[in-house]
């Protein structure tokens, strides 16, 4: 992998907290700039942070004065401490919904909750990560950012890059869906179709970056991406604020490539040291689809390799054959107690309904991946229903309305009288 | 129009500081039940209230210690105080985004404001009125919501039902496309295609709730509009708050049947009476699209009626040829000093990617005819630029793809080679 310095980064860059680079691997550190492997191991780089001390009951009072957004959150963030002031599409702080209906379907007692991520601005959890990488790419003085994608991050991309003043060039496949091609197009930046399929584009991206031509270029998923991923962290913030200031006892999470999962843990972790909850224990389950299932498969195993799958479900924003962070959220999973599930198509969809009907919230497929594998935990008595469970829904039913068309329809068709009506047996 | 009562309301209905319904012509009041006209003139009736008297300071320090959503303003809507323990689809308090890089590009140096209600539960501001007259259905004793739509009422409704444990039905044209049929239909009510266009859509209910099949029903635009209409309020009420307490110079509304913008104008005027802002001169302005635009026509001709029109527009949300608020509407633009004016389906579209491209947001054709009718009147010199200026934008561009589908793509599509994205000239 190529590590790549932009010479603007001499003077030293003010992302608050965040103090240097560290290898997740060999803890060797690095000042901040836009590298993402490790120069002696090749291992992932993530941030690392001189937290807040002191007292933290003034820390939450500051956190609880600030925007309904993710900067309430900006002294536990690789972002300066203005952050709020300055054009960003200011994603976070959606609503962490009571499921009662869905709780009494399931048999859960303990509390269920749904961190429904459709309320941010472009409707996924990918406005988090990508809100991030928009501070880090000012702060390294890039002029573009970039991503390869196949729906919710370059819509994402487009709309912060539009709102930040950022040029945005996105890469998909050419022969996505015009419905996905609209929605990422729409914000005016270019939007290039690679001839290949979504592995051509990351390797084209990977080509770009090593490029003269990619230099001022941030692409938020690779040279950005030790920023991008600690977004994820305040799902971990906001779910414990919602809750008042504490830690649920099981949280049940998407996989795609891991890191969202990983990136709630450490969150987690990061408020337990700054006393903002009570140190307790809490168990994280990971969710897959059955036709994308390396980590669940290797869970199951008893492995600590994730060995790569070739994706086949309806389930696309998750169906990363590959993913880097399954390692680690094998770790995470064993270390708390949690476990790693999966389920087929036929259960997304119905979870999908099943959500919308107790609860009116329409998710993602992803959505339907994590109630469908809450309910099969809950059976299967691994999820403890008696426990206050938080279930996340990181996307919007309006994107992937094709999963459940074949079966979501008219109850009938009736002519314009109150006499067909009671024919048709609905006066009920 | 019949009038319909139901026999559970002879106990005091409790819906906080509503405190009757008065007719908006002849000024009758009525006690609170699930009626819609005057019984003496037929006019439509309005809830009136027993405000809260006292210190303004208190109440704004009440308001600002409830949840981020509508209900934060129960003091002032016809809601029991207790309405946030209840379930409800719970939205509102949306962005207020401050939009600088539209500002630069109108012209705009008094300071421009989005109101963005798309990021409402299902994506519209729809789901303000539905939340309130769920909160009426409840203290009537109904058991079943419904209402006439063609898209985004339907969403709000079944949305709404669902979680607040309402059966619904709700009846739409039978040959919508299927993604309306869908978005509508995901939430598991009863979804009834009626063989006919949206007139009789809307007279087949009239039939329905004078008939004894429909009692027990709740039909939120038509026995709970007095009601249902409140919930626009709440975009006054929010706009202020989030300027810090503070009157907007000019707003900018779309008009669909009116009520919105007369609601908006009488939530700001309930602010300025419980000396919640300061009083002073606002300017009111109403959008319409071309082909649907009795409310502008009647304004620019200064006629006092609106005389109905034949829609034919891409902004299907705001087709109403006949709008049941349209005098009260013009009353409004004239005796503030604003206007209503229309723009063509091309500077819909044209509005639609403009806001996309400097805001990151992606708006229904509704936000398209208010960004466009913005433009116009500020070319015009109706608009003043100087002052603070607040569009709305009711709805998401998810909803209406199939607008700017045919003129927003690719940039290009080439090999997955750095050659040749230098040879298509992307490498600005």
């Amino acid at each position: 992998m190529a590590v790549q310095t932009v010479s603007s980064t001499t003077t030293p860059v003010n992302l608050g907290p965040a103090a240097a680079l560290s290898c997740r691997e060999c803890g060797e550190r690095f000042e901040l700039g836009p590298i993402f492997a490790c120069a002696l191991c090749f291992g992932p780089l993530e941030v690392a942070y001189d937290l807040p001390s002191g007292d933290p009951e003034a820390l939450k009072k500051r956190i609880e004065a600030g925007p309904n957004n993710i900067w309430r959150y900006a002294p536990l963030l690789p972002v300066p401490a203005d952050v709020a002031e300055k054009p960003n599409i200011n994603p976070g702080f959606t609503k962490l919904v009571q499921a009662d209906n869905l709780a009494r379907e399931l048999g859960v007692t303990g509390g269920l909750f749904i961190k429904d991520d459709s309320g941010n601005p472009t409707h996924s959890f990918k406005d988090r990560v990508v809100a991030i990488a928009v501070e880090a790419a000012r702060a390294f003085g890039f002029t573009t950012l970039s991503c390869s994608s196949t729906g919710n991050l370059a819509g994402a991309v487009g709309a912060a890059a539009a709102r930040a003043g950022f040029r945005s060039c996105v890469f998909i496949p050419h022969d996505l869906e015009q419905g996905k091609v609209v929605m990422a197009a729409v914000y005016g930046g270019e939007l290039v179709g690679i001839e290949g399929n979504y592995d051509d584009v990351n390797r084209f991206c990977s080509e770009l970056i090593g490029d003269p031509v990619g230099e001022g270029w941030g692409f938020v998923n690779v040279n950005l991406r030790p920023y991008y991923g600690e977004g994820s962290k305040t799902l971990a913030y906001e779910i414990c604020e919602q809750l008042g200031w504490r830690l649920p006892d099981q949280i049940v999470i998407p996989i795609a490539s891991g890191s969202q999962l990983t990136k709630i843990d450490k969150g987690l972790q990061e408020l337990i040291k700054l006393g903002l909850v009570e140190d307790k224990p809490y168990k994280i389950f990971g969710a897959q689809a059955e036709g994308c299932s390396p980590v669940s498969t290797a869970f199951k195993a008893g492995h600590d390799v994730v060995r790569p799958q070739k994706p086949n479900t309806i389930a696309k924003s998750l169906a990363i054959g590959n993913p880097a962070d399954g390692p680690y959220v094998l770790d995470i999973a064993r270390r708390t107690g949690g476990a790693v599930e999966d389920v087929n198509d036929e259960q997304v969809v119905d979870a999908i309904k099943l959500l919308a009907r107790t609860e009116g919230i329409f998710a993602e497929t992803a959505g339907g991946v994590t109630v469908g594998v809450t309910k099969k935990l809950i059976e299967a008595g691994v999820l403890d229903p008696s426990l206050t469970t938080v279930v996340l829904n990181t996307g919007d039913g309006l994107k992937t309305l094709d999963a459940v068309a074949p079966t979501t329809g008219l109850t009938a068709t009736i002519r314009p009288s109150v006499d067909a009506f009671r024919a048709a047996g609905l006066a009920g």
